[in-house]
């Protein structure tokens, strides 16, 4: 059985009633909600705050009820995909694009369940390049600023052109190979004027959820 | 003598051929920029980075030749107005709007001359309120986020409208009344997902310029 299908599935099991529920973006956690959709069917009284427009379009169709991210005060739960994952914790997001909104729902949430199949489990995180959402007045000086820190940072194209985020922003995919101090890294890039977020996740999960390709399902609690 | 011409004036004195300078934006950086006009018309040899819109215009009418941001590596010398200044040579930028724009030109400047009157010059930052740009998203949910570190944060309008930042955001007045620890604060504050860039400017200033009612200047040196 696929691994996504697996851990996206396994984390529903954590879902209670009354709770208002982080809905994440992407093709693991595509299955969590699909699972949830049917509860919901079957008398699960939740609310979820989606992360991105394809996740609100996607959770609107199979019934399950939304509420506004600006109107609540705490996330119960969320549930989230990821890059990568390394084993203290900590993540790569965004490839996506998502990673500002993804990181707002994750710092209000009490706790966050990340969902991924085998292969986003690394030993060390930045193979998978990070990306860095900055503003697009002095892109080029932001990127040099980023460089300092010891990666190559690409900006994100689209059709020829640079890719905006919803908030009006670019995105530079950072080449690291190898990153060694995430604490330390998500700190530094955050304080560089013309930095908006990052998609480094320290201290925002709580369980990881590894669907692996022998059909077994790894649980990891912090 | 108006202790903002005063200190204006003074600062250029710092100026030298050869020098790309970074253009602040005020009324007490203006004195310093009327000055520049004149030098520039008897030969001076300057090449200048505007933070503002305002500024470049008053630049452009002066002939003072500019350079673009993005098309430079570093900036020599930056002279530059403040909301507060403390004995810590930290400050409070922003009252304006266009603090990103500022914090950007000096986190690449060799150098920085802050030119205030001797009313901003003050023991504890605080009193002025402390300018937060945060992404539009979600902005009620940073609100709550922001006022955990002590402070009320409110919403900057025009015309009954949101603020709007020349990069599209919005802009929270935080009113601390006394900021202990400016260094942390600034970090505590830029780590919050939404919150693009804050006002506190620390590690920035090396020179303060302060013009006085009695007409004297006071020049501090880091």
């Amino acid at each position: 059985m696929d691994g996504k299908k697996l851990a996206g599935e396994k984390a529903v099991e954590s879902v209670k009633d009354g709770m208002i529920l982080g809905l994440g973006t992407g093709s693991t956690v595509y299955w969590s909600i699909l699972k949830l959709g049917e509860l919901v069917k079957k008398g699960l009284d939740i609310k979820g705050v989606p992360t991105s427009k394809s996740t609100e379009k996607l959770a609107k169709e199979l019934g399950i009820p939304l509420v506004s991210f600006s109107s609540i005060n705490q996330i119960d739960l969320t549930i989230d995909g990821a890059d990568e994952v390394n084993p203290n914790f900590e993540l790569i997001k965004g490839g996506g694009g998502a990673l500002l909104r993804e990181k707002m729902v994750a710092s209000i949430s009490k706790s966050s369940i990340i969902v991924i199949d085998e292969t986003k489990y690394v030993p060390n995180l930045g193979e998978f390049p990070l990306p860095v959402e900055i503003v697009q007045f002095g892109w080029e000086v932001t990127s040099k600023q980023i460089s300092t820190l010891g990666c190559k940072p690409e900006l994100r194209t689209k059709n020829n052109s640079p890719f905006v985020t919803d908030n009006g922003n670019y995105i530079f995919d950072c080449y690291f190979e190898k990153i060694d101090d995430a604490v330390k890294l998500n700190t530094r890039l955050n304080m560089i004027p013309g930095v908006v977020e990052n998609g480094l996740f320290v201290h925002l999960a709580d369980t990881i959820v590894v669907g692996k390709r022998d059909s077994s399902v790894d649980i990891l609690y912090k």
